[in-house]
């Protein structure tokens, strides 16, 4: 197996130890709990979730069972991503009992691949004659692309390459059935994944090929004459998913971001986390080989998400129909439905646009998303999670609104579409990768999480060991250890939250805006072991206000404190939130959590309240009443990523200011 | 054929004549706009609607003509309503060419007519073996109910019973197929309307077992074991609707208000037309049977709905899914559905409700539903229609956001299922029967219509004539023409929205207070020829607050002047309308409108607009920014009704208070 790996940029995961105790409380409960929890729900031996059947179906196809394929067209992504959770696990800390179990799944893996590559348990128990029949819906390749991460995570964390080497005969088999050639299929998958996992695989194995397969299915997305229409008719325009209409899938070819190519496409449009893997593929293809145009595309796409269609958390997709973006500066608080996986793939998308260069837009947003729609995903016990993460909740109204079916007041166990669980798993346990980004000059800091970090630049090494109480408190410290002199560029990300960042050196203040590049503070020298940078970022309570365009924040206002946006909690307010007013002037106090909050910081102000006691007896309407009674109220605000845990109630982000 | 009516509450038509310029108009479109255009659709001879085929399934039926059943399974109705209109325009002025097409489209219903007095184009020509199979989803019931009330329109207009005939024919059937007895079918209608259809038949034919009809499906309604699933499990499972999953009409029973019976009903719930026009029936059989625990079942469920789940402009009906109410205080302004026949089946109960007894409560919500939704469900042409009357529109956004898959930013043409353009046609046509309430010992004034009445008490003629400038000016005159002296109680409503009533009689100030109650003025004396009464209803602006548990109008107020309900749109006020604020203490102006507005009234006030110049240029979120800029700038208020008449725009009704 040739395995000559394309230099990364990220740090390899057994490089970074995250030392920082609000981290290693995540990465305890993805190892302790979730993952193994997850290797339970995989195995239907959860009494209270519905059934996975994924690894069933592993050996049904294998022909080590009978019975029947159940679950959705993807259901092997769900053991896809937990073997790639697993893999990053295994980086970090040895576990022989978890990589035997590990080792037989993919094992049985192999048994279920065909003699030409072949690799899909759906397809060969329930339709092995349709086979790549129905790109647009049936999610083939995106179960190919998660196996392919797989393959690359366990590989990279074991020195393994059993699976590496099984996912490599599926691209390659792949690479046969896809491409120009009149034999070939001129295709693309419906849901994206499988190009950023073939940039992946190219990283990992310096196979040419596979790029070029991911340029293939990047530049062939939404060419005419359509590939979606010519395999409807061709198999006699059957469908998988009528839940909006017969073929739905098939006609609004926008929710799959293929109604045009990709250089024609100007705004972030259908389903958010197609979206958002389509272009971090999209991304990596352009760095890897150096295509600016494509770049291009990419940070035009970038900032129509980001600055019109992205909620203050760092989540996107506001509508719950296809899980989709909506249109520029429509952005509802109550019916969002703002995927936990597309706030992973903005992570993604996030991350290899900072590959590209460092500019903190992308960092901030990749920091906005994390501490906000990614950490909300998971209950703070690590065994519940939320799909859907709206900015406003009025519990007692779901269930009579089918505006909110989507969404859940408190998290759920598991999930019969059990892709948010296990996205969460993996990007948690891989957070290593979103920290840094080396470079053949330094290192850039992306995000302030305490690790210890070795990198090589040139023959020489450098040791960052990061530490502060972020997202908490204001200073990180970041000392250095390396063979003396080291020349070399540590860039630290200034966040856009910050407005006085500080920086000094052996103790020594350096000025700051003059060695900003793109929102980095880059400092260029000789550096020696023993170095310290102290930077400072203070993190006064902050008001955000939305674009004037956004309608339905106006006249109200949000909190945050270094990278978190706050909300208030029924548990800490009473309920009717919307009779909560914030005067412009009110100060803030900080204030230690306690009992399920213990450890977090909570904020609270001197609000008001307007009265509404004995309002069920007041009529609906009132003309030209008097002015409403106002009471005073401290208002007390928890990070939004904490909601929900602490039973039901309201919630809401963004608060009216007085 | 008998038919020695019940003496009705309602002013016969002939004997209102509306002379009031604000509502001659209206009459003048129903008669030579609606009407004729609605007998072109009917007749599919509108080049750019959508067909209709109600007339041709009759033809089918009758075996005039070839063919294949089309349309709704309700389609029938729609000739129905047309001949109700027909109707009461005949009752008010004579058109020999109207009635020769209407007795001819008797002459084809009478064809379509069974032997056993079935009725029913759709199950004669489609699903012969199917009648009366599938009660909870297919609007048999409905369909005869809607041609009840023309066959009783028809006569009480022209004298001519041929269509009552039929439509006793039909309801002596329906009685002996619906029943306790063992032969008999236990059901009801899923969608409401023959109650009400049957209790007007009764008033009109004095035949009690119409009543006790009507008294059988109210009291059958959702007892157990529910008739929805004995006839479900009956005809096999079968399902004629599958819009929100198999056989949800059946499973969801609290959409037809048949999940308990009425008797244990708290809330309004579900449909929210069959509600209006169950409650309709429901009402009117309490008053014709003196029951009294039917009437306190009204009343509560009027409450319900009147004080925790309508609109400002007199709308219910909050969700699209389902056309529904959702719960209490649930009320979105954009995503409302509130359904143009909602508020006419609403002006139904209340005119039922006021029927038992006067009480402003009714006449108000009746006024208000009125003048506000019913009027906005037909553009100023009389050509365009609204299904849907939310209270803000954003049109840019609505074709990305399936949030508002329901919302049409300006009023079609004419729809495929064209239940509201009809039944605004029958509404506006029958207006007489809402005004006045006639009683053995008086009359009730319920709505302020410029009109002379004529009604017998007891042996003596009470001539009224009401005159006035309503909605736009304060003053009502009603002058009195009577056998003298005339022993009468007159009762004038006092509107909610004013604050100061003041009454003179022959030019001597009243006191208002001692003599009101339940909201009407009570004036008992010996009138004469001559007495002239006149009524000053101040109508300074109000400003509407909404009660502090409707979060969606939380720091927001709505403006109305007299019963008229007001609202910013574009064509005036520009774009982003969510950047207007109205300062508390603004003073307004009156203003004459213009063009398509004129004759209207509109507001002005000195308002200010959050600066939002080179908005599309800034960040999308900004951390504690300067205060916005704010520019002073005019309001223009346009009454409710009148939006959309200038082309597509923004449009709100609650506005940001500053």
């Amino acid at each position: 197996m040739p395995f000559s790996p394309v230099e990364q940029l990220e740090v390899p995961l057994q490089k970074v130890n995250i030392t920082d105790a609000f981290w290693l409380e995540y990465q305890r409960l993805v190892k302790d709990v979730v993952v193994p929890y997850q290797w339970l729900a995989l195995n239907d031996e959860v009494a209270d979730a519905e059934p996975s059947h994924a690894i069933e179906n592993f050996r049904i196809a294998a022909g080590r069972s009978d019975g029947e394929f159940y679950g959705m067209v993807f259901q092997d992504s769900d053991v896809a991503k937990w073997l790639e959770a697993v893999g990053y696990l295994l980086a970090k800390s040895a576990d022989p009992a978890l990589e035997k179990t590990a080792d037989e799944v993919i094992e049985l893996i192999g048994e279920v691949q065909q003699p030409d590559g072949y690799l899909n348990t759906y397809f060969t128990v329930k339709e092995p004659q349709q086979r790549w029949s129905n790109l647009a819906e049936c999610h083939e390749l995106y179960c190919a692309g998660h196996l392919i991460e797989a393959g690359v995570a366990y590989a990279q964390a074991t020195g393994k390459t059993r699976l590496l080497e099984i996912v490599c005969k599926l691209a390659d088999h792949i690479a046969r059935v896809f491409g120009p050639g009149e034999q070939q299929l001129h295709g693309y998958p419906g849901h994206p994944e499988v190009e950023l996992a073939l940039m992946r695989l190219y990283e990992a194995t310096g196979e040419r090929r596979y790029l070029e397969l991911t340029r293939y299915f990047v530049e062939q997305r939404g060419t005419q004459p359509h590939f979606y229409d010519i395999e409807y008719e061709k198999r006699g325009k059957t469908s998988h998913w009528n839940t909006y209409g017969p073929a739905w899938m098939v006609k609004d070819k926008a929710y799959s971001q293929a109604h045009l190519p990709i250089a024609l496409q100007q705004t972030a449009i259908g389903h958010a986390v197609r979206f958002v893997y389509l272009y971090a593929g999209v991304a990596h293809l352009a760095r890897l080989s150096q295509d600016q145009e494509k770049r291009d595309i990419c940070q035009r796409l970038w900032q129509n998400m980001t600055q019109r269609q992205m909620y203050i958390t760092g989540s996107i997709g506001s509508q719950s129909s296809g899980e989709a973006f909506s249109s520029d500066y429509d952005l509802p608080n109550d019916t969002a439905y703002t995927e936990t996986c597309a706030s992973i793939g903005l992570m993604m998308f996030a991350n290899r646009m900072l590959q590209m260069g460092a500019d903190s837009q992308y960092a901030d947003v990749m920091e906005r998303a994390l501490y906000n729609t990614v950490l909300a995903g998971m209950a703070l016990d690590g065994k519940h999670f939320f799909y859907v993460n709206p900015l406003e909740v009025h519990p007692v109204s779901i269930p009579f609104n089918h505006l909110y079916d989507h969404v859940k007041p408190v998290r759920q166990r598991w999930f019969g579409c059990a892709c948010c669980p296990p996205n969460i798993a993996r990007l948690l346990a891989s957070l290593g990768h979103y920290i840094y980004t080396q470079r053949p000059e330094g290192i850039d800091i992306n995000l302030y999480i305490g690790s210890d970090a070795e990198i090589q630049i040139g023959e020489q090494r450098l040791h960052l060991r990061q530490s502060g109480g972020y997202p908490w408190q204001d200073r990180v410290l970041i000392e250095i250890d390396c063979d003396c002199p080291l020349a070399a560029t540590i860039a630290l990300r200034l966040p856009d939250w910050c407005a006085d960042p500080q920086i000094s050196l052996n103790g020594t203040p350096l000025q700051v805006a003059p060695q900003v590049q793109r929102g980095y503070l880059r400092l260029t020298r000789q550096w020696c072991s023993g170095d310290r940078l102290e930077l400072t970022l203070p993190m006064p309570i902050t008001r955000v206000k939305g674009n004037p365009l956004l309608r339905h924040v106006a006249g109200k206002v949000a909190i945050q404190r270094g990278p978190l946006v706050y909300c208030l909690e029924q548990a800490d307010n009473g309920s009717e939130l919307h009779n909560l007013q914030l005067p412009a002037d009110a100060p803030f106090s900080l204030l230690a959590g306690k009992g399920m909050l213990s450890g977090k910081t909570l904020l609270q102000a001197s609000g008001l309240r307007i009265s509404a006691s004995d309002a069920a007896q007041q009529p609906l309407y009132r003309f030209n009443p008097a002015p409403a009674e106002m009471q005073p109220q401290t208002l007390t605000f928890v990070p939004y990523f904490t909601w929900a845990n602490r039973g039901e109630g309201e919630m809401r982000v963004w608060v009216d200011e007085k």
